[in-house]
């Protein structure tokens, strides 16, 4: 247990959402397949406070995210979030949409990777879950629709107008975020939304071994590149190079590269300890 | 007409180019075809001057920027634009770059959509106002030139240098700024410059099939998703997701999310009204 | 000579590398090719110092970096880099990897464009460097390997966190930088991470040719192309566009700006002198 523990209880049961935890791994299964996984304001909370729990525990070291069934994630349930939202004031819809924003923030600020595995439809907010993870390991059945203004928002909801432009340029997040349209897996490799194409049904499977990689490799290190990337995008190039320089400086303190250089001389390969 | 109207009048001809207005869709024609549509002092002028007086209007639901005859537009006019800036002192050279820069910034800070209708050449300062655009529709006819090296100035011109890399990426801008060299139809697509590639002779059609399309449509939240677009370029990430709360929001009481939500209850289309 | 030259004397002998001057165009060559030009703390340094005194000088209009024998470069050297830093102090530590940085900055702030000639291999901080030039003129041998959380150390090494993102976009940055694994050459085109690809064997060949013409094109233009697109990745658009104005109205007082209007009224070539 991580010595920054404070009075937090863990949470004992998270019920909008299933958790299996596995040797460093996460697994998050957004598991309302006869909804094709539609978000509810329960599924936000979750993965709201999830996240940052997870954290704190210290021990998960790569994190998958995946969707039940047919598909990923289809979005905001139309029923329960924007029938509801209709009856809201300025001060719920706020707190609604910070909420979902906090997901977001939640993704890009945790200390280990995320892998989002999609298959089928990853639609509205489902997309932009798939947009803020780290890899994007898709198989051929995968769309992807921001679909915001479809139901008359604006396209920039929960970070998409400031990550999607970073991830495939201005030219193609214009485009997609404008109006709404399907994106396949094919041209999703093409623009480089998705990392890492596999066969068809394999998406699950390869983001398993995928975390499994980054769960027995360095993970310090791992957790150091994501939030550099992570932040250094809103940086100047002189203060990156200047975290950059105090970052390394902290590791070539760590174990894990003490053996890397151990193992190199002994001729075998490293025993990483993620620290 | 907008309740926010004081003591300006509008514009009684826009001399320097051509202005078509067709529910909601405005249609700019740059119109010098015997010079390739070369860009004059006027041209830059009414450019800078057209766009917030047709923002101010409220009217205007997205606009098509197309070019007559052969081409888009070849440029800044060597004779009547090169010639004329060498006999300038310091402070005219000055009052000169900044008018060509606001037409940039009038591109990206309208409240519309535009879209640049692309055939033939698009050079100098035409590919910039084509690089402004939020979408680039073009024919295989296409080609992009950023020539302002060849004439012995910066390849930061208009935005350019600013643009172009959150558009193609550092390495392509780097390559087309610095060089100035054509880029051919096929290649603008593979690398994010072309956001629609048509048929031959078909891109003024489905630019303005483009612009109808969105005139229709929610355009309230078309807007904003260009506002955010814009602005999210130039913010981190934690701003960013606050500005999309207060965004969604906001739009959460418009009148076409709640059209969405009855139409899609009474399962027909949505009758946008774009407020 | 520079009228802002003082009393800082020029190095008489580039001992870590090999540097050859050839009417405006400089040659640096890594040259350790039994070690794949494995970089060493004294390359680093005269990497560091070399850009500076070159742009003092004020005769390089183009730089190209190569690397001798069977790559481009390997990266730090196992022995006398990951060696040594397990013996230093957190001072020294972090002096190391300033100076690492310090070397990307230079390539990025030098007053002229620079070239990474790549063949082989470009790993670890040798592909950092190929990441920090201007181009990266390769041939199909070429592969890249950011490899720093092999050795139990952040991806963001050298900005390279902040400068990959901004080249390839962040999805395929965070897969690279993460995961180390190789590029291959065709992959690396695709993605937008060379800039020029050549039959095998030319990428030497072709990065002088491109050398030699923009060191006899208009070089300042060229130098303030450098200049604004590596400040405005830094900056907000309007602000951009003010830098652009003022830069456009300084070099439209240059001579070569000038000489393109004559050449251009006179029917001939320009003859560029780079001021």
């Amino acid at each position: 247990m991580s010595p920054f523990t404070g009075s937090a209880s863990r949470t004992e049961e998270w019920r909008h959402l299933r958790l299996r935890l596995d040797a460093g791994v996460a697994t998050v299964t957004l598991a309302r397949p006869d909804k094709l996984n539609a978000l509810t304001f329960g599924a936000y909370a979750d993965l709201r406070d999830l996240l940052p729990e997870l954290a704190r525990d210290g021990s998960v070291r790569a994190l998958v995210l995946g969707g039940e069934g047919r598909g990923f994630c289809s979005g905001g349930d139309v029923d329960e979030i924007i029938g509801a939202t209709l009856a809201m004031d300025a001060g719920q819809l706020l707190d609604f949409n910070r909420m979902t924003g906090q997901t977001v923030r939640a993704l890009r600020e945790c200390p280990f990777p995320v892998i989002a595995a999609v298959h089928g439809v990853a639609a509205g907010a489902g997309a932009v879950l798939a947009l803020a993870a780290d890899f994007r390991v898709a198989d051929p059945t995968a769309r992807f629709a921001f679909l915001f203004t479809r139901v008359g928002l604006s396209g920039g909801d929960m970070g998409a107008a400031y990550l999607l432009p970073r991830v495939v340029g201005l030219g193609h997040a214009t485009r997609l975020l404008m109006l709404g349209d399907t994106v396949r897996a094919a041209e999703a490799e093409r623009i480089g939304l998705i990392s890492q194409l596999t066969d068809e049904g394999q998406a699950a499977g390869a983001a398993q071994a995928l975390a499994r990689r980054l769960a027995e490799g360095p993970a310090l290190a791992h957790a150091q590149t994501k939030a550099l990337l992570t932040a250094e995008l809103d940086m100047p190039l002189a203060a990156s190079v200047e975290l950059d320089a105090a970052t390394q400086a902290l590791l070539m303190n760590s174990a894990d590269y003490a053996e890397f250089h151990a193992a190199f001389t002994e001729k075998r390969p490293p025993k990483w300890r993620g620290r």
